[in-house]
């Protein structure tokens, strides 16, 4: 890659700004920061969460090189000890997070990193891209192999992905999220991820004619031999070609795969038709991959018109999350102590009201009723935890308010089992926990889909996912912005009118 | 980076498949592959070439390791001798291009690849992912400054670009589309692009009050000053605040820069009133920022109501491209040869016509009229460059054929001077050019959209650049489709109905 480096300077300039003057004034004071999403993408009714693997591997290694600081030295705004210290500097916090593949909601703090005000403030930037990508991909990634009903859905998209890593970190999301395969062989070395392709356009052309390219390349890989039909005419080339071929080469061994993929034209006729060509000449093994273009609403459309098609080819409108491409997550202050301190929790109101975040370290605490089906999240402090959790095993009812920025109150009651979501994943700055095999995540999020209900998971006008929060997290809250409210706006207004 | 090594490995898996099979078959063969894109992006009327550089500085570097070797010997698809050959591949094709930065239209060829039949192919997936992404952001950047009206744009996009790359190269392609600076530090290191930042809203929290928070900015960083003023309420609280620091400061020292940042909120009145307040306040001097989902069409509808806006920081919708997200550049097979043989030009036919390529490697002339205005393209076969340059060195009119898939006769004329647009960049493997300042490559831009006419620039409805292509192309391109259209669809459909 262009760049090999550790990634401590892709940062905003203003983390290091800030954190110089949190270095000049209290070195020691620490901070919570949490990490949340505003609304569902893709006007959908959940996400899942992915990317913090890739974060926590980041942090282990964060250092600046000798490069860094020379760089940063050049830029005038850089003290001295600010930068020796900085020379000195690897990232030392503790982080709790839900598990990846774990389908999470709007306004839940899904990750926390607590540690020095500096170090926390400085790794914004990094968290926040690494989790809103890999998040926004896992979330398509699933609505897609939603739509596709039990076919596979194969990853397509390094030609169109944003960058190289963007390319990487796509396909680690879009297994996560559901993809069979991806055709990214580099993604397939890191991660283990099965890779798939077939041939391009370039292929046939490459020949004198189609069928000789259709036969060397079925000499050449008999055991897995998809023809790509549409170079010159599906239907009146490129499929009467295929079966050509494919009569050629004899019965197929067990575990063979042979196919045919259409990348262009109207899928619907297209697809029915091949399917029938096929099977008149006694070729009903043969699959159908259709690529081209596709994403949950086209994949939807012609499933439910009955396309006999096998498998899914997904490329661009996966990888660039095309009709929503950036998750709305966000990293806010939850808490701060000076040096030697007691944490408090602090607070961002807005002129926008759902801006206004909530108070001090939290956690969730996510109900299941029968079935295993998702009831609702609470939202909660990190301090109530084993409180919630001793009502819970006795499963009492949990005063609560109705939603996560509501002000009702509200009931849980009736639930079966509850799971504390977020757990410690690194502290100290080392990663307390083994990284999980890739197929492991991905189960994890098969199964969370599944204990969410389906009037949740529908690809348009899903139902709203209850997040509750507890009632002292809303009391917290209060305080803090009626004690904002009387301190600032009113004060500062006359002092200066 | 999580990944460190060369992106031989980042390749289509089909990439490595057919480039297997042309080995086994004939690896002396050759090949000419021209990337274009077929559809301006935005809505708009041109893109803005990006992205090349990049490519060429990976290709140099292309080899395969020992664990990219290992790894696809487990996949069970490539044989030892291949494999072999591969342990030992560098890529030692040529590459002509149009310069970064200039100004391009959909179905003109802007990078051609020649070189063997396997690296021509092998390279599609790397330089479709390069070019495609920054492109696009070059692109999109170019709209943004457009709209900002000679205000600056200040690219804050790192926490939503898709990955870390996504994050660097769309810092690099931003610049060059015209942005004043990154945020993104690590860009300002590897590219030298100008950084800025100021603070977020965390900095305001970690203090007691929010005057306390400008105040130490104040006192860190009184060279260049930007109060973040929307953390309780703007016109309440924060410009009051910042109104009070800036008098504290005293008068500002030339070179000095002294703003107020507003992230959120009804912009076009915060903006108008916070003016009002400074300006009351004898702070005139005082610039006002303002961030928050910007792009092309917020930024023009706050100008044109008379926004006192001094800057605009730029983030999500433009390092995500946000709606258009991927650019439809591919990469086709222009001309082959087998090995000893001589090159023979190729196309792809398809069911949608607009999809059917041109054959042979070729070139664009364009042509300037008074006031040195771009008049038109025109896209020939390489080997008419010399001719076409005869005669347009004597201002002789050029027969050509109306548009790139048109078919009515026309005539260049009246033209000032004429230019020949794709330059060798890449020889034997070896860049052949020395890299360009990026800042050059930025004034590149704004020459090539200054000589393209306002009609084209337009945001919205912008009138079509014409693009014709010289006569010997067409008829080339005739001759093979009527051979093509004899020799396959009926023949084959015979055979086989």
């Amino acid at each position: 890659m262009a760049y090999a480096g550790p990634l401590s300077l892709l940062t905003d300039l203003y983390e290091l700004t800030m954190m110089q003057g949190y270095y000049s004034r209290d070195p020691g004071a620490l901070a919570v920061f949490e990490l949340f999403y505003r609304r569902n993408p893709f006007d959908g009714g959940y996400a899942v969460f992915c990317g913090a693997e890739s974060l926590v591997r980041e942090l282990e290694e964060f250092r600046f090189s000798d490069q860094d600081l020379a760089y940063l030295s050049t830029l005038g705004m850089f003290r001295e000890d600010f930068l020796r210290y900085l020379s000195g500097f690897s990232f030392q916090g503790g982080i709790f997070a839900v598990p990846e593949g774990t389908v999470i909601f709007p306004n839940e703090p899904v990750l926390r990193i607590r540690g020095t005000l500096m170090e926390a403030q400085l790794v914004e930037s990094l968290a926040l891209n690494m989790i809103n990508y890999q998040t926004l991909i896992a979330t398509k990634t699933s609505r897609i192999v939603r739509a596709a009903a039990g076919k596979p859905v194969l990853e397509f998209g390094l030609r169109r992905a944003h960058g190289p890593d963007g390319a990487i970190s796509a396909s680690r999301a879009s297994y996560i999220g559901g993809a069979s395969s991806t055709s990214n062989t580099l993604a397939g070395r890191l991660f283990g991820i099965p890779v798939s392709g077939t041939m391009a356009h370039s292929w046939v052309m490459s020949f004198p004619s189609e069928i000789e390219s259709f036969r060397e390349y079925a000499r050449l890989y008999p055991e897995r031999c998809v023809l790509l039909v549409d170079t010159f005419n599906t239907l009146k080339s490129g499929v009467p070609n295929a079966i050509r071929v494919f009569a050629e080469m004899g019965p197929a061994r067990p575990g063979d795969l042979r196919g045919i993929r259409i990348d262009s034209g109207d899928f619907g006729p297209l697809s029915r038709n091949a399917r029938a060509m096929l099977d008149s000449a006694g070729l009903a093994d043969i699959k159908i991959f259709v690529s081209g273009d596709m994403d949950e609403n086209t994949i939807d459309q012609l499933t439910s018109q009955g396309a006999p098609v096998d498998a899914w080819g997904v490329g661009t409108r996966l990888v660039t999350a095309w009709d929503d491409p950036a998750l709305t997550g966000v990293y806010k202050i939850a808490a701060r102590s000076s040096s030697g301190g007691s944490m408090e929790p602090c607070i961002k109101i807005s002129d926008q009201d759902e801006k206004t975040t909530s108070p001090g370290a939290k956690n969730i605490t996510r109900f299941f009723g029968r079935g295993g089906l998702m009831i609702c999240d609470l939202v909660h402090l990190e301090d109530e935890s084993s409180e919630i959790a001793a009502m819970t095993d006795i499963r009492s009812d949990i005063p609560a308010i109705s939603t996560v920025d509501g002000a009702e109150p509200a009931v849980i009651s009736g639930y079966d089992r509850a799971e504390l979501l977020l757990g410690e994943i690194m502290r100290g700055g080392a990663s307390t926990v083994p990284f999980m095999p890739l197929d492991e995540i991905r189960m994890r999020r098969e199964r969370g889909m599944n204990s969410l209900g389906g009037a949740y998971r529908r690809l348009r006008d899903p139902k709203r996912y209850m997040v509750r929060q507890s009632e002292r997290l809303w009391q917290m809250k209060q305080d803090l912005l009626s004690r904002i409210r009387q301190e600032y706006a009113p004060d500062t207004f006359r002092s200066s009118g």
